[in-house]
């Protein structure tokens, strides 16, 4: 068997980004999960080792395992794989920690296979881990996990996944206080109804993001980084969510939200300089209150899912 | 005095454009008023003459002349303005008829004053003929009147416009048939509150339409436009809204829909060729049912306000 055996970079991403709530998503560069994917005789999906974090073996209970074998349903192989996972990213931080085995799962097997499927094909099978994760299967961290850079889930039904321009300056920084925010609770407190006058803003910030996304206006991106729906509501069950994005304003970020469903918070910068300004200011917050963190600083990831 | 007179051609323009409710707005290319702006030494704004519609005269009951008045009321200037519309654009039509005059008659003082003021302040002052004509100061028509192509407005608190790349072989097809929808009536009945799930997928379509704009990707734009808050609500006050709009798609439109709050119906086509297929293809339904109607094929018009 010739490319019997990968071993990948799987990164974090942060989803929503501000206006972008189900539909936004951005890879990190150097915050991942490593995994080893091997082609075996035994048929089936196994996952043999997690380094890192007790999270559970079994091949149903597992993101990696269940995104698997939903890519294995479609194929007629005579083999299976063996999955190995170095999880660097810590489950429930708010940046797709579930999305990057999901997907690394399915983008190392389809490698293996020969490429049999396309990549909104495996944006599909990463959700099913996905919707072990969080009951919902949604798509806007499995997309820039596979994809890298920014990317748009602009429709699910039927699943239409666009690449949005990424500039080449543009710096993450993200602060994961170690408290837990389970994404079903996250989901839980948002309201059904909306007023359309909110929805109008935000939709308007969308396409101010995209645009600034295109014309690399760093001015216009950082203007468009509101949210006026969902962050009023979730950044409450993040410990002083206030500061944090005051201080990264303050210190330069373009600006600075809830990363997924939280409790990270991420915050945008042009140029590495700004984003490490921005990390000290974030944890000077947390110091003070005496919260345990991880800082990340990163570039946005172009590439995705990358061969190690 | 030198530039004493300005004959200009003042375009009309689509708003909304399905998925950017409020946000979202085009300019068209041989659909529009004409006017003739001239410096005169009696201080203040005369609307001298208004050709083809009968619209008021007096300044302050005169888009044009609100507008104007608006913007010199942020100068010193010793003189005043006449103006004389040559009124092509139907009021209540749909195509920004409101807008054109109080977009033309600012860019046009603006220029014959040596351009003291920037295109948001023209914006600004262009929206006050929006505030007399609908009760609303918007500004998705006076926006691309002013700039052309497609616009964004990004913010209204501040005033944030953003031209969006707009696709050469673009192409609008407006089909008005001869009611009238008032644009107040036509807010009145819109909900105060949207579904969220809704509200998501139309900023996806905006994501999606904005991203298509910059990448060319025609296909793209037409998934783009869709309207899942506003089209559904507004369509039932537009007589055969539906037969037009299946009708049109089949003819090779990439999207179709309410242009502004009604009555007209827009459809936006790759190439001049569809688009005039899709005339004859809405054409054939107001003929059916025994509507009156006008029909407008125009490319999107990249300029704006011109010269003549």
């Amino acid at each position: 068997m010739k490319n019997e055996e990968l071993k990948i970079f799987a990164p974090a991403t942060i989803a929503n980004v501000s206006c972008g709530f189900d539909v936004l998503g951005l890879a990190l560069d150097n915050v991942g999960d490593e995994m080893l994917i091997r082609k075996v005789a035994k048929k089936g999906v196994t996952i043999t080792k997690i380094i890192g974090q007790d999270l559970p073996l079994e091949t149903h209970n597992n993101v990696a395992g269940v995104a698997a074998l939903a890519l294995l349903a479609e194929t007629e192989s005579d083999f299976g794989f063996e999955i190995e996972i170095d999880k660097r990213i810590k489950p429930g931080s708010g940046i797709g920690s579930s999305a990057a085995s999901s997907a690394g799962a399915v983008w190392a097997i389809n490698k293996l296979l020969g490429n049999p499927f396309n990549s909104t094909d495996l944006v599909r099978f990463a959700m099913e881990g996905e919707r072990l994760a969080t009951g919902v299967a949604h798509a806007d961290n499995v997309a820039p996990a596979l994809f890298g850079g920014f990317t748009l889930v602009r429709s699910y039904n039927p699943l239409d996944i666009i690449s949005i321009n990424t500039p080449s300056k543009l710096y993450a920084t993200v602060i994961h206080p170690q408290i837990e925010v389970k994404t079903s609770d996250a989901r839980e407190i948002l309201k059904t109804n909306i007023p359309l006058k909110d929805a109008i803003k935000q939709w308007g910030n969308v396409g101010g993001l995209i645009s600034g996304l295109y014309t690399e206006d760093y001015e216009l991106i950082g203007r468009s980084l509101e949210d006026y729906i969902i962050e009023p509501i979730r950044s409450i069950l993040i410990p002083a969510f206030d500061p944090v994005k005051n201080k990264s304003l303050n210190a330069g970020a373009l600006g600075c939200g809830i990363s997924g469903s939280g409790p990270s918070i991420f915050a945008l910068s042009k140029g590495k300089e700004t984003a490490l300004k921005v990390a000290e200011a974030m944890k000077s917050v947390y110091e003070k209150v005496g919260i345990e963190y991880d800082v990340h600083v990163s570039k946005v990831n172009k590439q995705g899912i990358k061969e190690l």
